[in-house]
């Protein structure tokens, strides 16, 4: 039977912003499921199914907001039977080819606590207490990567005359911020200048007598940093890929002579980045001689360590991440390795007036001389996500982070040996920290790739390609597991390109186990797609 | 008896992502409490008391991020004292001076159920059915403003080659996305120039001929646009601010002649941007003439609705925005007058193709000619508020918003009569949709206001400009009724800045009493400031 659209009256809009869903409600039974029991929840919901985009789009094709209300009820049903259903289970420990994985049980009622409080950390006017923890949580991450003094500390923590970092929404925002600053601080103010933020970039470029802007990175910088490029005015050709050696990191013979060049050419070098975990293979720059380079050029030294960063936490591991503290500005993620839901980012800066060259005031708000953390945001309202990573730091602590950390490289590890011990696996990427990224390597192929000229490697290439496209999309749309794809330009196959699976190992809850089942579903599905691919049985 | 800090070990650790808080835990407890009563939760926990900030940042002093971890309990104990009791309690009917309010309840498990699946909104692999129902919940609104054809949205809501509109964490980053946008349609690419997201901006203002670049806003503008032209390069002077009659609106004379004389200076215009509802009065700009001026000389119209937006959805007022369906983008936010929590807003866009032209791409993620919604938004990821929005819109309805709106503009209508009632507070601006601005007026002032001349006005607007923020803070810091605060050059007052009370009516809890209760709440803390200032008794 067709329920009945729900009629809207001034009562029953008064009702839902007042009376709480019943009990034996569907939300509320649902509600209660999550709280019990979230994997059972998801396990339960989420179906493994290869429903077709296209096929999955026609219950979104709707484009008219109705005029009549549905029942709370009806919704709920809606969502679980047509959206839940057909999420991405990101917590799952067989999922291993997302930065997203599982979170700790506290975040989703103090998640609820948040939405409950609905405040805006944008004015102290409308957050108040989360005014200062918001603060408090920046220093934090500052003291993890910079190690100041407990007086610089003391000094700069709460005092709204300066800010140690900005909380965004993401890591794409914390790149911007940290670039932005950089270019005010490239073209400041001057005698008869107002500085690029007041007069605009073409005005400041001619002040300050450059040609052109550049930023630098590695080729396996993110791409965020083509946004930065792009929106900043510097323009997407100007961030200059630097050539990276065999273990992903950027080549500092390159990075120099490309700052001389530029130097000659009188082209403004806005910043050098260095990546703390390449997106892609997981690999650290070599930060240390980055930042002696940045210092003796004078140039803006920015750390992208959004997905790296918590690798501070470990005594065993964090000298891979030593010079970070000498960047003069770090971006951080709370929804990757810090486990908190998806939605925070974070730009620290070394100097605590840093972020003073971007500085914005208005009369309504973010008033001079205001606590108002809007002063110096790129953002404008946002929600207190900052009680979330408060949260994870007291109750999983530096040791609890540490231990995260470690296992997360060290089962990194692990999976690397049992693919080098598989020879119908390729290891492409060794793990620096828990990235890695491989192939399947059917063993007719193999000769060709270790013995062939480059015509042979060349078209075992072709074919391996096609086959670890079509190995992981299967993968995918089953939904049983999952690894990601990408591809990487390889020095040992003559700089040919191939593809990859790429696998993340972040979720405290894979074990040796799930990494199994990862592979015998890839050996399955190649298996499938050779026997009825002819040509693969008779070799290339 | 202080408790010991836990010990992290391996097991400990497995059982935060393993095991929910048992029923009777400190946190199952208050998410019961939020559940059955959230009203009821904010009431008690949230303590109205004048701490003074500093104070209150003396709780948030430690810089360090703990070794070893606090309880469950011991957190969620401290965030009940610490963090919920001095939050500010933006739902409640008497803290009018927001445009946050209550939400329905709705969406406190909603929002849980979003926090538990943990999507990523930046790629299909790691948000599958959540990626279609964001472009649902774009194509619907996109429908509100534009109302295009039924064919139309057939063709372009689930067609990855286009775009209806970017989901932003905020209305700031919707205003940016739009007028970098405008401003890649200014500076597109040509023959022999690859465009300005390619070669930077002051390349492009070179290839293009320009002398300088421009954005037209009235003087009411958000800051936000100021951000815009500061982070795009155009430069914050550049961001023109036009006078407004005495209702705040633009004065299109005074536009059209700014236009005439920037082209004659070859300033190329990036966008001029209409306001329905400004931030301090709520005033909608005259969004007709402005788009056939636009029209006339070709400049990307941009019409920032985040607060006024959603009068869209009332027969009886929607005709104040007529003109904003011939706007090439609009900028609409779901966590104001949409009842969605923090953290939702949309760049809306009349041409299906306009974001292609930021768009990005990597090896990784969001590859050429895929679904993910990360190749044409600013930001990288992103949660899934789109399905708190696509609740709200299935379950209020268009009936129900509209009811929403209605009864918004009709208390501020009833609340500025109210003022105009009262001898001894004045009416500084009228509400046109659901903002008034007004103050209090002691009966020894008002004469010298009235019949005052040039010197005594001023003096007494300087000695009223006092008052008013006394008053302001003082009933802030009691916590019991909270109106917000703005200040506004008056062409009444001969020029002069005035300090006023701002009154935003959206929270549908709100009754008379409560503003019969603020009113009075005023009254008494003048009485007591006056008496203590003896100046008062004997008149300016």
């Amino acid at each position: 039977m067709q329920r009945k659209n729900a009629a809207v009256t001034l009562e029953t809009l008064y009702k839902i912003f007042t009376i709480p869903e019943s009990e034996d409600s569907t939300l509320a039974k649902i509600e209660k499921e999550i709280s019990q029991n979230v994997r059972g929840f998801l396990k339960a919901h989420i179906v493994s199914s290869d429903t077709l985009p296209v096929n999955l789009e026609k219950e979104f094709a709707d484009f008219k907001i109705p005029d009549d209300p549905v029942y709370v009820s009806q919704q709920a049903d809606f969502l679980l039977s047509k959206v839940v259903s057909q999420s991405v289970h990101t917590a799952s420990p067989r999922f291993v080819g997302h930065m997203t994985s599982a979170l700790p049980y506290f975040m989703l009622p103090l998640a609820k606590m948040m939405i409950a409080l609905n405040q805006n950390l944008v004015k102290i006017e409308t957050s108040k207490a989360f005014t200062p923890l918001e603060r408090q949580v920046l220093g934090m991450l500052h003291e993890l990567v910079y190690r100041k003094s407990a007086s610089f500390y003391q000094r700069n923590l709460q005092n709204q005359e300066v800010s140690l970092g900005s909380f965004c929404s993401n890591g794409t925002i914390a790149n911007i911020t940290s670039l932005w600053v950089a270019l005010n601080r490239l073209l400041p103010k001057s005698k008869g200048f107002a500085g690029v933020g007041e007069e605009g970039l073409f005005a400041a470029v001619d002040y300050w007598g450059y040609k052109s802007l550049a930023i630098l990175v590695s080729k396996r910088g993110h791409y965020s940093l083509q946004k930065a490029a792009n929106l900043l005015g510097i323009g997407k050709r100007n961030l200059i890929a630097i050539p990276t050696d065999q273990n992903n990191k950027i080549k500092m013979d390159k990075l120099k002579q490309k700052i001389i060049e530029l130097r000659q050419k009188k082209v403004g070098i806005v910043a050098m980045v260095g990546i703390a975990g390449t997106t892609e293979t997981g690999n650290v720059d070599p930060l240390k001689d980055m930042a002696e380079v940045a210092k003796e050029y004078g140039i803006h030294f920015h750390v992208d360590a959004a997905w790296g960063g918590p690798t501070l936490f470990s005594n065993k591991y964090r000298k891979m991440l030593a010079g970070i503290e000498e960047a003069d500005s770090v971006t951080f993620d709370a929804h990757k390795q810090l486990y908190v839901p998806m939605g925070a980012g974070f730009a620290l800066f070394k100097d605590q007036h840093a972020l003073s060259t971007i500085e914005h005031t208005a009369e309504y708000i973010i008033r001079k001389g205001s606590r108002d953390l809007g002063r110096r945001s790129l953002e404008g309202s946002r929600p207190g996500m900052a009680m979330l990573v408060h949260s994870g730091f007291r109750i999983i602590g530096r040791r609890g982070y540490e231990m995260l950390i470690d296992m997360g490289i060290e089962k990194a590890k692990l999976f690397a040996r049992m693919i080098l011990e598989s020879p119908d696996f390729e290891l492409v990427s060794e793990p620096e920290l828990n990235i890695l990224t491989y192939r399947f390597l059917p063993a007719d192929a193999a000769p060709y790739l270790r013995n062939g000229d480059k015509r042979n490697v060349t078209e075992a290439n072709e074919r391996l390609n096609s086959l670890t496209v079509a190995i992981q999309k299967e993968q995918r749309d089953k939904g049983k597991t999952f690894v990601s794809r990408t591809a990487l330009q390889m020095d040992k196959y003559h700089g040919q390109t191939i593809n990859v699976f790429r696998v993340v190992l972040a979720n405290p809850l894979t074990q040796e186990k799930h990494l199994i089942e990862i592979m015998e579903e890839q050996r399955r599905i190649a298996a499938r797609i050779m026997m009825e691919d002819k040509s693969w049985k008779t070799g290339t």
